[in-house]
């Protein structure tokens, strides 16, 4: 191999232009594709930044050309050359109208043919792109992608340290809590017997870190869950963890807000404006989810006033022992086939419905196998109240609320997966807001904290707390939602110890077990402990949202998959028995 | 408890200055401090950026003042108030020519007393500190410490992001090697009887990045060793990790050291200058040191020359046998006494070598037990050749070169320290180079890698890896020093089969071996590896070193003690039977 410490690269090749026309420039990169044209050979050069095109002329250096005969694709060269403008130029690349003329030619490294193309989509498995991660990630989609990500991590440190907050390290080794999830151990060896977890999140730490005066900290943290894994999920996955001092639910909205517009704006250039906020109740009732999609409309709406006197006994039933009927609107869905009205009736009926009623819009009212029940009256003020249109298709389902929300929020998503209603460079924020602090566990038959048991309730419903109703209350808590993901979330925490008491009390955890599971936050708390609260954001998930991309192993330098290995180098993996020994652990 | 959600806080506490006079401010914080003077209430309001006066008057407002009296030490507070200007300024702190007169005080939460005094150094042990760690971090000092680790972060992602470095992470879940110090391990549940190892750097992820073509690589990542810690060690600890494609060593110290100049130039104000480099034998020889402490003099020099006649037996054969003889001037050291030069014979003894020889520098020559040996005109040569003036000390060793080297090294250090001639605002940068390639085991009784075994010969020595003499080979690898601590190092790496298989070869590495232990890094290098090198700085190190410390555990918010154990939350600990079941792992 030949050496390159005498030449220093000049310029990126994706940067070259006409401007730079006459110039001289020493290029790095690889072979990403050759070509021979009658004498001539043209070599596409490519680095991070793009390609441009280098030419070796024999009637110019005879043994140079016969040098870049040898090159193959993902050979690493340097070049040493002058710009020229192209007699044709290639409006499909950046540096189109200008290729490289080259006095000097190092070959730096050959290559093997590689087991994946880097120019181009072979649509490889994603086995095997995993295992050669190398060279995946050498393929300019990757490229941007993991660029992407960098920017975005950028950003986001610049703009909260800008707004006051200090990022601050916590332990990536720390103690186990039988809480949440499955942990992540890590047996050790000066302390046999003894074991670490690693973080499921910074949580306990940022709440110190506010008890210790820091009033705003952040951290692009780190987190291990082990779980079986689902599709979007990873053994060790990163978020944008925040905590403050002193806040207000408002407040949260308004600064989190603010950064998540920002962000948008500087790293993508998509104004979000200002994100709108919604209570969980009216979520659930409006879009049937607490992570409704906003992109598109078919918002929800209860009509079964409309329906109180109907002579269609289906709806008649539901209304009378308590239950309600829902509708939307699924604009210029007309078109709808009755296989497909077919298929969406699966869909409710999987959410629980016993049934869709369904109906074309059009100039007279509404076309369908149930419309003959309903009284024009009621057709008109349906359709007036839903704002239908003719050429659009109103859905409607009689059910418990729960159930009817559950299906026609699961019909709404299918009908936007259909028409392709959703686009995915269109953003929608939205502020979920006052989550119940209590859901029921059928696995244990009693309440059990929502979030987690610091979560603190809405001000005007801690006196719930002390009535038998004290399931009803709200808490302190909220999800950022982009898209229908939720892309961010958390809440205010109690900081009195009184309150503290009494939640514990309605979860069933008594004074010793709250000691012997949180004993060292507890202890904090008593020395002086301000009102705090925060949320994090998953990372890996925004990043892909903002790309427009559907799985987070494409914003994900080294991913696992979804058995948590690493293929690429055959991770995890068998260890010696001395280094077992050394822990004082066996294998079963 | 009372609530602030409908107070907004104005400003933080030490932000406050006579420009603000009558202003209305909203302030939250701790109480520092409380003082009855007459029928005053003084309270010294703390957070994170420092303290003001406010005052409680009962004549203005009995009821408040009432409420007043019942703050202790510690309480999370509320106070909206005016600022007027002092009576008697204190001009001890920021906000001394004012204090904030109070209209509205909230008690938001109460404190016990702390087991450990914020607003004064109690001189509690680090046990104490460490297991109040929220408390110790409330603490000015370490809140400074703590915002100033934050700025060192923000600062070097900036500049690095500037040069267009990009941030990439790294997995924490990777591949146990058995090379290196030892890994901390964590069994795997999905795949039972395997185990993932933490990373004791991302080494081998940064170099397959260049190999993936991403050019510029950074990251503050979070490394592991599962070692038997020493005082200023931490089983995790935070390196500023880099690897760059293309760089030539002057390329990594001009990068690097313009690097370094401007973290210390914008963090501390500091201008470092041009950082000098110099070669691994030259620091031996003039220094003792592969990381020379260049705040002071006392350069070694070898005088041998001037000895080769001399009459004083003890020199005379070191010099006729091969050794040599090395000397220190140390400066303004003549008022040494007997007894310290005794435990600075000590010293050098400690380093293997016979004794020290000593002469205080006066008008006529040197004066001493050994002078009387020495010629006058040898006195006068070597009092000219170390630039000694009447006053200082010059101090000799004859021994095998090694030895004098090291045993000199230790003495100026030790009088350095003694003399206190390293200030600790002082920073003194340097790089040394061309560390040698390989160095002798006496374990293994054979030679093996200095640094890795990836680490690049430098050029003009590569011929000598087929000589005899291939352990003479220097590295094309290096190491920033401060003050002298290495808080810096890296190499650049081989990239070319060929070399790479001979120095496996040297070091007696099988090709089967080479591929179990490196194989899926070797493999990368098949698809065209580009010339690739870098450097990690130790960050705990770096901060501490710049802020004047003597701990790195003052620099790390939760640092665990040197039994690798973290007092506050009593970590590690015993797991659930159930866990380790699950994991597939029993205790010995």
């Amino acid at each position: 191999m030949e050496t390159d410490s005498d030449l220093k690269r000049t310029q990126y090749c994706g940067d070259l232009r006409l401007e730079h026309e006459g110039k001289d420039v020493v290029l790095k990169g690889w072979v990403d594709r050759r070509r021979d044209l009658g004498k001539l050979i043209f070599i596409d050069l490519r680095d991070r930044t793009g390609k441009c095109q280098v030419v070796f002329n024999p009637e110019k250096d005879a043994e140079l050309h016969k040098k870049a005969e040898k090159l193959r694709g993902e050979f690493v060269i340097a070049v040493v050359g002058k710009i020229v403008k192209r007699v044709q130029a290639n409006a499909t690349i950046s540096t189109g109208e200008i290729e490289v003329v080259v006095s000097d030619l190092r070959i730096l490294n050959e290559a093997e043919t590689p087991p994946i193309a880097i120019n181009e989509d072979g649509g490889e498995s994603e086995e095997i792109r995993l295992k050669y991660r190398f060279l995946d990630l050498r393929r300019p989609a990757m490229q941007k992608n993991i660029m992407f990500r960098a920017a975005v991590m950028q950003e986001t440190r610049q703009l909260l340290s800008k707004m006051g907050f200090i990022e601050i390290e916590t332990p990536i080794l720390m103690k186990s809590t039988p809480e949440g999830a499955r942990d992540f151990l890590v047996p050790s060896r000066v302390n046999k017997g003894k074991f670490y977890a690693l973080p499921q999140s910074p949580q306990t730490y940022k709440q110190l870190l506010m008890v210790s005066g820091f009033d705003k900290y952040f951290q692009i943290a780190k987190c291990f869950r082990d779980e079986d894994l689902r599709a979007d999920r990873q053994p060790e996955f990163t978020q944008i963890d925040i905590e403050m001092s002193f806040p207000t639910p408002q407040v949260i909205y308004d600064t989190f807000g603010k950064f998540v517009a920002d962000l948008f704006k500087h790293t993508i250039g998509v104004d979000v404006g200002k994100i709108p906020s919604m209570s969980y109740y009216d979520a659930m009732n409006i879009y049937g989810s607490d992570k409704p999609d906003t992109r598109f409309g078919m918002e929800m709406h209860t009509v079964s006033l409309l329906f109180a006197k109907t002579e269609f006994k289906v709806f008649r039933s539901v209304v009378e022992s308590g239950g309600a009927i829902k509708a939307i609107n699924a604009p210029a869905c007309g078109d709808l086939t009755r296989k497909v009205v077919d298929q969406l009736t699966e869909v409710v009926v999987a959410s629980g419905a016993k049934g869709l009623v369904w109906g074309k819009v059009n100039d007279q009212g509404l076309e369908g196998p149930s419309a003959k029940f309903f009284a024009p009256e009621t057709i008109s003020a349906l359709v007036q109240n839903l704002n239908a249109k003719p050429g659009d298709m109103v859905f409607m389902v009689a059910a418990d609320t729960t159930v009817a929300n559950k299906a026609l929020g699961a019909l709404r998503l299918e009908i936007a997966k259909r028409k392709e209603m959703a686009k995915k460079d269109q953003f929608s924020l939205l502020w979920v807001t006052e989550f119940p602090l209590f859901e029921y566990s059928e696995t244990d038959k009693r309440w059990s904290p929502m979030h987690h048991p610091f979560t603190a309730p809405l001000e005007e419903d801690i006196s719930l707390l002390y009535s038998p109703e004290y399931y009803l209350a709200r808490a302190r808590a909220y999800d950022l939602v982009l898209n229908g993901n939720e892309i961010g979330g958390g809440s205010i925490r109690i900081h009195s110890a009184g309150l503290q008491s009494k939640v514990f009390e309605l979860l069933g955890i008594s004074e010793a077990e709250a000691q012997r599971k949180f004993g060292f936050l507890l202890n904090a708390f008593k020395y002086g402990a301000p009102p705090h609260g925060g949320l994090a954001f998953g990372l890996d998930r925004l990043v892909m949202i903002m790309l427009g991309l559907d799985s987070i192993r494409d914003v994900i330098p080294f991913p696992k998959t979804t058995t948590a290995q690493s293929l690429m180098d055959d991770c995890p993996s068998t260890v010696d028995a001395g280094q077992l020994k050394e822990l004082g652990i066996r294998l079963e």
